[in-house]
């Protein structure tokens, strides 16, 4: 039994989501126990109105959750038995094997790296985003691709990129298991002198590595999907989905004028029914699920803000399953074989 | 009478398309002639089956050309009299007002720099692209925003970008004729302290400016359009411009497989026409016309290399409208009510 540690007050959807995706699936015929981590009362309150399973669920009382607009430094230090914090002890403490958070991404950030270690070797932390493609990815034909980081380490040097490159890796052989996944370099060009000075120097480290490294990559390939993990800094993560994200509310805005004008146009989109179902898909898959946070010694899912319960079901999933894929383990794996710990003892120490 | 030299042998379709676009424009009730720089004989060529105004239209002999894979400084050095390095020269000396290329972009920009004088202030080129969005721009109403820099200049530090914004409000209000085009910076926020520290200082400086800036917009907001020019440094603009055409891309092989595939999907696309027209535009907007090389003396209209003979055509009446609206003077004072000049004594030298 994998236990999951949820923070119950994150979300735009606050409890509502969390607790009923919690609560549906300790219905489902899988090995995980969730702790409910957040305003006792109100949690028990919305459990009492939906149908569980009460030995796979458990209330945890804590008072105080940071909003979703707030401050993350000054939440958490005002607030320091709020939920997130609360979450993170109990995974650090060993009471659960993984946190799941659809809260302020910055307090799960900063309450991550002030509660976990990070792991040998890694310098610097990512937050990885998953995000559809047009190949699909592995034996699971997997639609959605890896980027990382996009938002947690805004300038990343080589040695950075290199311990993304392993922790993407690493994700993605257990998520979407590929036994060996494609990783690549976002760059401005596919030759290896094409780049920024760190994403030269990060190329030349993982070119003829233990990684199933593909080289740089275009953005042309970012929709493609060419490589199964997309490695770059913080930054350009940050525009790159942000963009992908603006160019699929742009399409349905454009279906939905056209679907509210003329006749003949709205027959045209019924009968295109699961033609588009796959447009729709690669457009607004941000509440699909969770993606990890990465860097430190344990497992930690951030799903989107706007998830629905289903979404906050399928992030508990993912986290399970990256828990019980050993995902700490193999990025330790990966990261010696890399030689990055070598790397870390001379490298800044700051997060 | 406005003259434009058109490097004839550039762009992936070569002569068919300049040759073709050059002499339908000489049949249109337009001031401007064209000046085929290349190989004399092909060019007649490829004339004499096409009906033109040999008044408009002006054949200058040339040896060699620079192919499309060649590598730019290497080409320019082994072939001087080259088609692209004739048309600068003739830009140069006053023979003709603008240059329009559809040829291999780095031996454009080389052979600009190399022929032409940087204009004061401007310590760096930027290529610019359009690109369409779903808000619609000035008088004109405009489809197309206007980003800067796509690739000339990987690394933009705050005073280049500064430039950009400059050179790139100057081209948006000739072409889209709009008085005072908003002016943004691509960050990974709004806020004005987001972004890398070029684009902090860069942000400090445009704000309360002459030019109308509209702060950091992100990711999200490039499909939008919510402002008419967007600023960012080579590198990023590479990646997010290649993104849309790879975005373009997936979104046409998807509808294409719909139609091939069931008959009743292919109804539904038969009847959406016009709705879908929308997004064809928004998706295949590469062969629109041109986008502006800027930071030097002369107007420079580079043309995408997938150019056809319309595209040819427009990217020559846009060279002809930025040499008419006085694109260089209009630079010139944008900078000076920046203070440019200032900053150029102090800055770096090389291109």
């Amino acid at each position: 039994m994998t236990t999951i540690a949820l923070d119950a007050m994150g979300g735009d959807l606050g409890l509502d989501a969390t607790v009923e995706g919690a609560a549906k699936l300790s219905r489902e015929p899988v090995d995980i126990r969730v702790m409910l981590v957040g305003e006792a009362a109100r949690i028990s309150e919305r459990l009492a109105s939906l149908s569980y399973d009460p030995t796979r669920l458990e209330v945890v009382d804590c008072s105080g959750s940071v909003g979703m607009d707030e401050d993350p430094r000054r939440a958490l230090e005002d607030k320091p038995s709020c939920s997130i914090l609360t979450t993170a002890r109990l995974v650090r403490d060993g009471d659960a094997d993984a946190l799941v958070s659809a809260g302020n991404t910055g307090a799960t950030i900063l309450a991550s790296a002030r509660t976990f270690e990070r792991l040998p070797g890694i310098r610097r932390a990512a937050l990885a985003a998953v995000y559809p493609t047009e190949r699909r990815h592995g034996p699971k034909k997997d639609p959605f691709a890896l980027m990382l980081d996009v938002g947690a380490t805004l300038h990343a040097e080589d040695i950075d990129l290199v311990g993304f490159a392993v922790m993407g890796a690493a994700y993605s052989s257990i998520i979407s298991e590929i036994a060996s996944p494609r990783v690549a370099l976002l760059s401005n060009g596919t030759e290896p002198n094409k780049g920024t000075e760190a994403i030269k120097s990060a190329h030349a480290r993982l070119a003829g590595g233990p990684l199933n490294f593909a080289g740089n990559i275009e953005g042309l390939d970012i929709p493609r999907g060419n490589s199964d993990v997309v490695v770059c800094d913080g930054f350009l993560g940050n525009v790159v989905l942000k963009m992908l994200e603006g160019v699929g509310e742009v399409f349905r805005d454009v279906a939905r004028q056209a679907s509210g004008s003329k006749l003949q146009w709205k027959m045209g989109l019924a009968m295109l029914g699961g033609g588009l179902r796959r447009i729709r898909r690669m457009t607004d898959w941000k509440a699909y699920g969770g993606a990890p946070l990465l860097g430190m010694d344990q497992v930690i899912i951030k799903a989107h803000g706007r998830s629905e319960s289903r979404a906050i079901r399928n992030a508990i999933k993912v986290a399970a399953k990256a828990a019980e894929g050993d995902l700490i383990g193999r990025i330790q794996a990966g990261s010696s074989a890399l030689g990055l710990g070598e790397a870390e003892r001379t490298g800044s120490k700051d997060a």
